[in-house]
């Protein structure tokens, strides 16, 4: 990444600077900055791919805010999803009063995220058409329909310009909360003026339009219709409208649900009791009671549609799970979609699945999911509707980013095609343009640790996965100079026999002698000879290049 | 996998075993046996996946063969791709002399391969419409359309029963070559009667048809002629005719071509020598002679476009290929399916590539690709035509074999929907069923190593990645039962400061101390010592469980 420093911000001017979620699909959280006062749009995590094997989330990099956390207005939430919340426990650890500002639902799930964390939070609840004042930062929510209730879009003002955040959006005009992206309201904005426009870019390559929620529900219906046994399905814990088409439908079949998992049921009861969910009477029952009901008056609402390996899903796929067995003719769903890049553990489950011979519906065999995310046709009309000065895309790999521009392109609106995380954006007299560049890097949260591995620790990883690694301690009297102990060498995923090792033996024996004997007793100078003659002799006789670990213990 | 030892194979039996193909897709081997006497359909490798870091490639588990290497009558190969002949060489390694039976452009392609191990083959060329004689197997071929030249579907009788098996197949009814699959043909062997027919599995998923191969060249006539600068398209190296239409499309537009990488040229170069693939005069021009034509006047055709790194179209897109850079205006073709489990790297190439400003077209926002695999409606064309007494789905995961299974089904045929790899299956009076099960297991090449590595190296080897690993070494004067060094701590991929161990290190001298004041003195003891205390540490204080490698080095 080529670093260039912005010039000093002026009154006349506000800058943008996304520290996530521009160049990948998570970790989403902008910056807006006007007169030194800092308004944070969205706080969220990026899960880790297989590149980055042993780590638990990625974090935005919070390196542009640490030092002046004080002058943190806010943070606006677009809604509840972990891409746009889930850091935010690690954002409150450096400052824990810090305002967070988003509608009722998204704020629910926060608390209960921040708990496990033990923090509080300094929630504001606020909700569509209501307006709201963060410091020089005039906020205006519009509602937005996405996959989780309650979403909103982000309206901010300053007297340096305005800026539109879509948040996650799509244009659904039949959703079953009846919560629609309120255009109208849209339009209202645009009148106000909008200099620059921050749109999901997720599905910019997918063309025509998302089918409504709603669409799914013939498909559960023939499915539920043609199912003799169990019906389990999977889907996200959070997208409470498709968990509700499921409940209806199961009530339609005189069917009990049963909710599986501490997050699917934690936050189903969170959106029953803020009305979000409705729960028929006498539908819903707990886990231990389900052997009370026959088979074929059942379903299991679980997580693990991605194939999440200790989720219940892959659990029950495996034979594993100790409370749920499913067997011929029970019918497993999934009402999900595939996240790129989980396919192959989807695949792996649905494999399992069909070796015990359940009936196995997902998105590509029957028409069980919709996306959340508006398509080309529905950008256009977003565009049309808000017509801002500028564009910037948001939310997704450069290859979504530079499709969302070309859109934007063909409304004849300007977009600013070419800024990644840590791009320095100025909005000045209603113009957006790139004035710099800071660094931005992956934050890494494994186990304990946060921001501690690298790259470099990363690529370690790699080389250990596909070359294994081999050990060679010596032991060295330093005093007599001499190898009291023959070197005693280790392997682990390499595939050989430790016997191949015993002609290089000879070779350190005889190397180490050489170098004792010019009276050198560095340890490193002592490790270098171990590492060059035991990696030269992998290399050429067994073709790999393992990591060579020599460790080299003087005796004084 | 459950064992259980089939029959003795009777006179009057047909025996079929799948040794690989019949639970991934690749690997692809079927071994039919009769009175003693053996015959192979096809012998290909499987390309590892994620969860085998470090596998170079995966075979067909010969164990089976292994002690009757001389009753095999011949390898009868229905195709040229890695999947179908790719583990020939390994197979030949063990009997040099088997008769090889496929036709010209299969053989021409296996005789490339084994050239590269130093061996000549026993080959035998075929064509459609042919009859042969292997033993007690009569065998005739027949035309099969696929995405590679020369294709043939396998019929093999004995007076015990027929089989029929299709290989990989497609129903294109518009092929460059015009050699379409032989509908007539198939009639003809339906009249001589099937009595258990193999079919390919991989779209059985897929509703509907596939599109004709020729169906792509308005997309690409469009993309040509909008293209400013160079074009550079990546497909398959053994795809004949969607390299024949860049050619065809170059010619139309004035362009010269020039075939990338060694795989592209030897394999192009063969199929123009016999007459599979036709080069317009003047078209084709070499790497070191591009510069003399202006950007747009080129195309070049590649590989990588399954996002291999090594390969030419990842060394474009991230700038390292010494001979071919790309700028904004140039375009790329990604002229090829997108194989399952591939979709992050070729993400991560069209990412890279769009940052370098070009325009990027492949299977999802163009028409540049089609499938080489019969989908649900041809199937059912095959089976109302072969009209066969029993049905072995074959080629695929368990999911696509279930579907194939289904659909069987619907066409009223009688299928064997649960047999995997190692599946025993009886052929007699023309019933086909499962009596029993072999082991069969995944044989790894790894380096120079063929069958050495295992599962749980490959355990070994994620958990290396995930976690990383922690040595320590201590050095124990076996004399005076005395610690002479301190522990050495040495850890790769642990994301920690050497400094936290120092806490362990106390608890380390003070374990190893205690034991050896009872006299114990054999290092897999004391190895136990250090890795329980360093593993309890590692664990309640880092939350980790790193590979651990305790290095007792005793002097005597």
């Amino acid at each position: 990444m080529f670093i260039k420093i912005p010039p000093k911000l002026k009154p006349d001017t506000m800058r943008l600077v996304p520290l996530g979620g521009l160049g990948e699909v998570g970790r989403n959280m902008m910056t807006l900055e006007y007169k030194g006062k800092i308004l944070v749009l969205d706080c969220g995590v990026l899960f880790p791919r297989d590149e980055e094997p042993g780590v638990d989330l990625i974090l935005p990099d919070f390196s542009y805010l640490v030092d002046r956390l004080h002058n943190i207005e806010a943070v606006v939430i677009s809604h509840g999803h972990e891409d746009h919340i889930g850091a935010l426990p690690y954002l409150l650890e450096m400052r824990d009063d810090i305002p967070i500002i988003g509608s009722q639902f998204s704020l629910a799930l926060i608390k209960n995220k921040l708990k496990q964390f033990n923090l509080k939070g300094n929630l504001k609840v606020v909700k569509e058409k209501q307006t709201y004042k963060a410091g020089d930062f005039s906020l205006e929510f519009i509602s937005a329909n996405h996959s989780i209730p309650d979403a909103l879009c982000i309206y901010a003002k300053t007297s340096a310009g305005s800026v539109l955040f879509t948040g996650d959006i799509k244009l659904d005009q039949t959703p079953l909360d009846k919560r629609i992206t309120d255009i109208n309201h849209l339009a209202e904005i645009s009148k106000k003026g909008v200099d620059l426009f921050l749109v999901d870019s997720t599905n910019a390559e997918v063309p025509g339009t998302i089918p409504t929620e709603s669409s799914i529900a013939p498909s559960l219906d023939l499915i539920f219709h043609k199912a003799k046994g169990k019906i389990v399905v999977a889907s996200f814990a959070s997208h409470v409208h498709r968990v509700q088409q499921i409940i209806d439908t199961a009530r339609d079949y005189g069917r009990k649900v049963c909710l599986v998992g501490f997050s699917m049921i934690k936050t189903m009861n969170l959106a029953a009791e803020l009305g979000y969910l409705k729960i028929p009477k006498n539908t819903i029952v707990e886990l231990n009671a389900l052997d009370k009901f026959p088979d074929d008056k059942i379903v299991l609402m679980c997580t693990g549609s991605q194939g999440e390996p200790m989720a219940a899903l892959s659990r029950i796929s495996r034979g594993d799970h100790t409370k749920i067995k499913v067997k011929k003719n029970d019918t497993i769903i999934f009402a999900s979609s595939l996240i790129p890049g989980n396919e192959k553990s989807i695949s792996q489950v649905i494999n399992d699945l069909t070796l015990l011979g359940v009936d196995v519906f997902h998105s590509k065999n029957a028409n069980v999911h919709v996306s959340g995310h508006a398509a080309q046709t529905e950008l256009l009309y977003l565009y049309n509707t808000v017509r801002p000065k500028n564009v910037l895309p948001v939310h997704g790999e450069p290859r979504h980013l530079a499709a969302n521009s070309r859109l934007a392109g063909k409304a004849g609106i300007r977009s600013i095609s070419s800024a990644l995380n840590g791009a320095v954006i100025d909005l000045k007299n209603g113009y957006a343009k790139k004035t710099g560049q800071i660094k931005n890097d992956y934050i890494y949260v494994d186990g304990r640790a946060v921001g501690e591995i690298d790259e470099a620790d990363l690529q370690t990883r790699k080389i250990l996965a596909s070359e294994g690694f081999i050990t060679c301690s010596v032991v060295i009297d330093a005093k007599n100079k001499i190898i009291v102990a023959d070197p005693e060498i280790t392997v682990k995923g390499v595939a050989e026999d430790l016997s191949v090792f015993d002609e290089v033996k000879k070779s350190l024996i005889k190397e180490i002698n050489s170098v004792l004997s010019q009276n050198v007793l560095e340890t490193s100078k002592l490790s270098k000879v171990v590492r060059r003659t035991l990696g030269s002799f992998i290399f050429h006789k067994l073709k790999r290049s393992p990591v060579i670990v020599p460790i080299v213990n003087l005796i004084k």
